[in-house]
């Protein structure tokens, strides 16, 4: 069900090789979504990351539309390791298909392989870094 | 000279215990700069994280601050894991004193204890979220 090479490409799993994938992904969850779907609500809780393995959907914040993600990108990053409330809705614009991985299942894989945990972990603060950036430039432009 | 009870006041070190600091201790740095000083220049290259130990420091952006920093706070959580140019310039306010973690000291730490470093990018994600909670409700209030 859930392609090992297909995970690959997303940044979280950066330098994580197969065979560490493989161990981990009994770890994983999945889901399927209709089109007008809310996976994640605003203002509500979540406590886990989401792969777009098949699909696309739209970022709100306050009703407004600011951003859309298709396959290969994620959401959910922040809520993954802090378990505060969503800022943002996602509503899937067609069928989606999603990779999950909370943060009780995120506990389970620093038991289990520790240096496997650093690398996720670490490419997460990279992405947030990242973004951090985007903002940062953003602000002064404003 | 560096001690470990005044460093497991930082966030970065929430849940480290006292052993495991002492044990990857000897690859910290530190470092005394005098009122004027700056130890960061927005633009130019870093690739650490500093403590303030003692003294006061002021964020700067283009020439205009934006913040005071002082004991018990951090700064250069990026630039430790992205090494890319400094988005702001520090500037001593007073007598400073710091304790620094680089990115070949925070390599070095994931060689040594898998479960440390683990612990330290962890507490450095969920920095880098919390700040991106902040800078996102600032974006939306403007």
């Amino acid at each position: 069900m859930i392609d090992t090479n297909a995970l690959q490409k997303y940044s979280l799993f950066g330098g994580v090789l197969p065979d560490q994938i493989e161990r981990i992904k009994p770890l994983f969850g999945y889901a399927r979504y209709d089109a007008g779907d809310r996976p994640v609500r605003e203002g509500d809780p979540n406590d886990k990351i989401y792969f777009i393995v098949i699909g696309k959907v739209e970022v709100s914040k306050q009703g407004i539309a600011i951003a859309e993600l298709e396959e290969g990108e994620t959401f959910g990053e922040m809520e993954l390791i802090d378990i505060m409330p969503s800022i943002a809705t996602i509503t899937a614009l067609e069928p989606l298909e999603v990779v999950t991985i909370s943060n009780r299942a995120l506990y389970e894989i620093s038991k289990l392989d520790c240096k496997t945990f650093a690398m996720l972990v670490m490419n997460l603060a990279r992405d947030l870094s990242r973004r951090l950036r985007r903002m940062d430039e953003l602000a002064c432009r404003l």
